[in-house]
């Protein structure tokens, strides 16, 4: 069985968190989208509303043709350990745990803007993507919570 | 006639954000300068208050003498597609937005701290800075809103 | 004498911040270590609580055998000049900061997913951790606060 995050036991306890939680999702190196699933996922099985802006070099971890997701240039050395790591301790991979946060009622969006620059429209992402909007609609969505830069 | 975001519509239909958008602008590769001004032009467009603190790396995009923002190592090799991307999708450039969001009221400050490492004082800096201030009093001034670490 | 930050006169004026600040500590690279004890240490100062997270990369500082902790692969020419600018402006090395902020009661908690990918437990964490914890506990703490991605 893959290892997600031990909420249960909070859940059971009653200790669920209230409130939102934005992410603008800019950095696309393959590092940074393990924090975007599992801070998404944790959020969402506490019953948070869960917003996901996909902006920048994140557009490129949400096309339904894949791109290689970059390591960063500083820690390539230590690429190989970690994904023997992440594998040892069960981990799952970012876009199962987004998909869980999904299902929990996490919503993902992409900017428009970064999608013209790209040149790609919405039948060019997967299904993780629910819609392509702009950043005054996210900010709309992101107000009144705690809003996340990753 | 250049694009920069469709906020025009929600503003007349009354739904405007309230609140309060800080954002600290550390990072100084060219690419974040983006966000920080699509982002600061949307907040302010909503009419939401806009402080902006820059420091680390950030402090090169705000100098008299301009400096040469790099591109992320990672994604050196799409910054031809990307520069040419947003020039076709009328993108403004970066400090445009920033501009128009100052116009709209966004301010912008620069981390003393930083500027005192790097050696500068508030006349090394352009027009887009109003002052010098140090962490402590951003950290006032974003009291009760969000903070986005860019 | 050492300066960090002069947070002196506010305090006194009586103008304290109010709230909490929480930072997710990802990145590793030296750099962002700066704002991480500069934040911590004016928050702290002004009496907001303090939670910090670490994970991805950022646990690369926190471990009882040092590591080096490499400098942002863009800007590695600016490394020793930045250092002697560190060193003349006297700013005070970043865990010095940290644990002054630990003394005004800011909490360092590393990550356990990424403790466990990289093979690491408490033990193996230098005395500026308090604990070990998930990210949904984490993401409890933070709760009603601004929190910081860095």
């Amino acid at each position: 069985m893959s290892k997600t995050l031990d909420v249960g036991s909070r859940e059971s306890a009653g200790s669920v968190a209230t409130g939102k939680v934005s992410i603008i999702m800019f950095s696309g190196t393959a590092d940074k989208f393990i924090p975007l699933g599992v801070i998404a996922q944790a959020a969402a099985a506490m019953e948070m509303q869960v917003n996901i802006f996909v902006t920048g070099f994140g557009l490129l971890g949400f096309t339904k043709t894949p791109h290689d997701l970059p390591f960063p240039a500083e820690f390539a050395s230590m690429a190989p350990a970690l994904a023997q790591g992440m594998k040892a301790a069960r981990v799952e991979p970012w876009d199962a745990m987004l998909r869980q946060a999904k299902e929990l009622g996490a919503e993902v969006y992409v900017c428009s803007m970064m999608a013209g620059v790209m040149g790609l429209d919405k039948a060019d992402f997967n299904d993780l993507v629910d819609d392509v909007v702009g950043a005054a609609t996210f900010l709309e969505m992101a107000g009144g919570g705690q809003t996340l830069f990753i």
